[in-house]
């Protein structure tokens, strides 16, 4: 067969033992910490049936499913007519009947719905993996990304979306990055629309706010009067865009302002409630109210959550809220839920971009041991072996290779120091070692070589 | 929306956190004794570029691949003809580039070739992830399932087959797991061919031999004949079946079986060297010569490796081999590699029979306070995290529900300590905890609550 030149499908990436090493120390630096607060970890396939993933993700979501040819003969179901006709959509549906994950949060509320009988609720969970999505590859976005969910299901009480909060603040303590922790709540958004007198068009106005920041006032006054807002509503709006000060002056903004409105006042309780808890025990990063805030908004009902980097210019590198019926369509009604999501590959980007991995993230060959002949082999192993077992990650160069092409195997894998052992070495019992960055030798037994290594 | 029955697809499964626990115990051991051993972790993508996939497994093989429709408008560029023919062949290259990759060692030769530039070779990589075979799901038999795989690449000196039984050794040790490592190497299999006089039949002669513990001398007999072996070969074959003893005494009757075959010798004389290189620093596990054994012989021309359980009969758990051009197809010839595979769903059933799995692979929450109301809340909040900074994991129950029913889910969760904190205890700064074993109840200080959860 002729030599192919190899490459990955677009949108996905190998990673190297160098990005792994950073990888897992965001992964483990999450994982701790979801353990930490009592979470357990599920795993569910990466192929769901397309019955499980369809509807869920809105029409555009359906587009960026993934699917799995029907093995075997996949054509047996398919009309004649259909494939005469280039029927795509009648074809689709008989030629497959599996997809990948787009997320993780469906997947779980199949998972609770499946397993409730095996289920003490409330419970939490938590789930790292990957996820795939047909969308435009492009810088930062993938086709292929992880996710790294805490969700607990079954609870109404705000301690859970408390906890959420200690968690990210927790995790991105670890992870040495400084963030602002923006919450907000879908009840607040509803009681805006309420006592501007347009209930109906929520999202139309939560869109536009939500592009306050991007766009300006005056954009967004002309994107809701396009949208058929009337005009005084708009008038009504005024005092939101001109909201300001720190969270308990927006609070008490709001309470005049939704003085209306029973859901917009039950918003503003949950805030006073989760801000109350986080008193009793404070969390270092700033907790803004941001009514602007308005992330998947057809989805949640409580509480929204998103995180921002304060040290570089980037999306939401966290974000969640509470969802009230996850699991109905699943056949499991009134079951509710609150979770956050860890984006790890922008967390990635950030800590790179500050170059705030910590060195230890990448777990290096501490010692090589260069291989002169068979003899020197069969006296270096069990010595190997023994470093090994006192936890040095020490290797033996495989070859009696000449001496400049093991140098070089040493140099380029960064490790920081060469052993030779040869003739000499066996017959008084030593071991040379050459530090690489300055070139040093020194003679040792066995014992220093430890210590120097182990210090 | 109608409610939908939940289920996965067929050949897959969800893992329940008690299975994670245990699955993370078997990929911890695993990770932890690569890593040791110096090799880098990899991740390649779930999808691979069907060029990549296709013609490496044989028909057999490409049969099982799963196979993702292309995005978008997936019948472009299909023709009519073809359509109206139902020419499954001819739509299938059409409609579908890409597949789930189907085992972790094609994936590592695209990205060792894909990346020879940042390689240093020799390379020690390892890789534990999923794969995906629509095979027919049976028991122990799925269609998605993680590999663990560790191979040296760039390297012909068989120090590294000795690394590799060593890690086979010290993972088995771990896992607490007694096993069988057997070896043996393609090229004295060439070698029997040969002398017998049939060198262009060694698949024929491998695989029956291979089936001799199964099915006996006899049929082996017969089906070598039925293949068209000459009288005269099998005649010759008859030493080989009666060949018994240790190691030793295997190697001294293959030493003159093979006498006038260059190939055999030199097979013989590797399995010496590695043996050789094993009495410098000796394995636990047995090391047993087993000429029948020949997986992937259409793969492997080197050694090969199989490690049985010594407790369970179950097929093997681990297994590899050398292979000597693994990279060639991807127009990067000449490279020999060595590597192994652990099967990791085999060693969880074989631990899970024998009731092996360390009780501490289960992380399990060790405290849930109960939650009595807004104003005990608000006195535990920052007790809850005093207690998990000292990596004590531990919960408030969110609601303040009936008593019974938080009680339950303590008792559900298997959480051995439960804390009552109401306003008595808030008075007298202590805290009431219960032992759910024997419901034995005690007050503390913190101090003191801590020191019981630690011990």
């Amino acid at each position: 067969m002729a030599a192919q030149k190899p490459s990955v499908p677009k949108g996905t990436r190998d990673f190297t033992p160098a990005e792994m090493s950073r990888r897992n120390f965001i992964f483990d630096t999450i994982r701790d910490v979801f353990r930490k607060y009592g979470f357990k970890q599920i795993e569910t396939p990466a192929m769901e049936n397309l019955s499980t993933l369809l509807g869920k993700y809105g029409e555009e979501g359906d587009k960026l499913l993934f699917r799995i040819l029907n093995s075997g003969n996949f054509l047996k179901g398919v009309d004649q007519q259909n494939l005469e006709n280039r029927d795509a959509p009648g074809i689709i549906s008989r030629i497959s009947k599996r997809g990948l994950r787009y997320d993780l949060t469906v997947p779980f509320a199949r998972y609770v719905v499946q397993h409730r009988n095996e289920i003490s609720f409330p419970f939490r969970r938590f789930q790292i993996q990957p996820v795939w999505r047909a969308d435009n590859p492009q810088k930062g976005r993938y086709r292929e990304f992880y996710q790294c969910d805490a969700d607990m299901i079954g609870s109404e009480s705000l301690v859970n979306e408390f906890e959420l909060i200690r968690i990210i603040d927790e995790v991105f303590a670890l992870l040495n990055l400084k963030v602002t922790i923006k919450i907000n709540n879908r009840k607040i958004l509803a009681g805006i629309a309420e006592v501007i007198g347009e209930p109906e068009r929520i999202i139309d106005i939560t869109v536009a706010i939500d592009k306050l920041e991007k766009i300006g006032e005056e954009k967004v006054r002309e994107e809701l009067k396009s949208k058929g807002l009337s005009g005084t509503a708009l008038k009504r709006l005024d005092p939101v865009f001109g909201m300001m000060g720190n969270n308990v002056e927006k609070l008490e903004f709001l309470q005049t302002f939704l003085a209306d409105s029973e859901t917009g006042l039950a918003g503003i309780g949950e805030i006073h409630t989760l801000l109350g808890y986080l008193s009793t025990d404070p969390v270092q990063s700033a907790i803004e109210l941001d009514i602007t805030l308005a992330r998947g908004l057809d989805y949640y009902t409580g509480a929204i959550i998103e995180v921002k980097s304060d040290e570089v210019s980037i999306g939401s590198i966290c974000g969640g809220g509470r969802y009230d019926d996850l699991t109905g369509i699943f056949g499991m009604p009134g079951v509710s839920g609150v979770g956050i999501s860890f984006g790890a590959d922008r967390i990635y980007d950030v800590l790179q971009q500050l170059d705030k991995f910590p060195s230890t993230a990448e777990e290096q060959t501490k010692l090589l041991f260069v291989n002169f002949g068979e003899n020197e082999v069969k006296y270096i192993l069990p010595m190997l072996g023994r470093l090994r077992n006192e936890g040095v990650i020490a290797e033996l160069y495989p070859e009696s290779a000449k001496m400049k092409k093991q140098m070089t195997y040493a140099d380029q894998s960064a490790i920081p120091y060469v052993a030779l052992v040869g003739e000499n070495e066996i017959q008084s019992d030593k071991i040379t070692v050459k530090e690489m960055s300055t070139g040093n030798q020194e003679q040792h037994d066995y014992k220093e070589l430890l210590q120097k290594l182990k210090s």
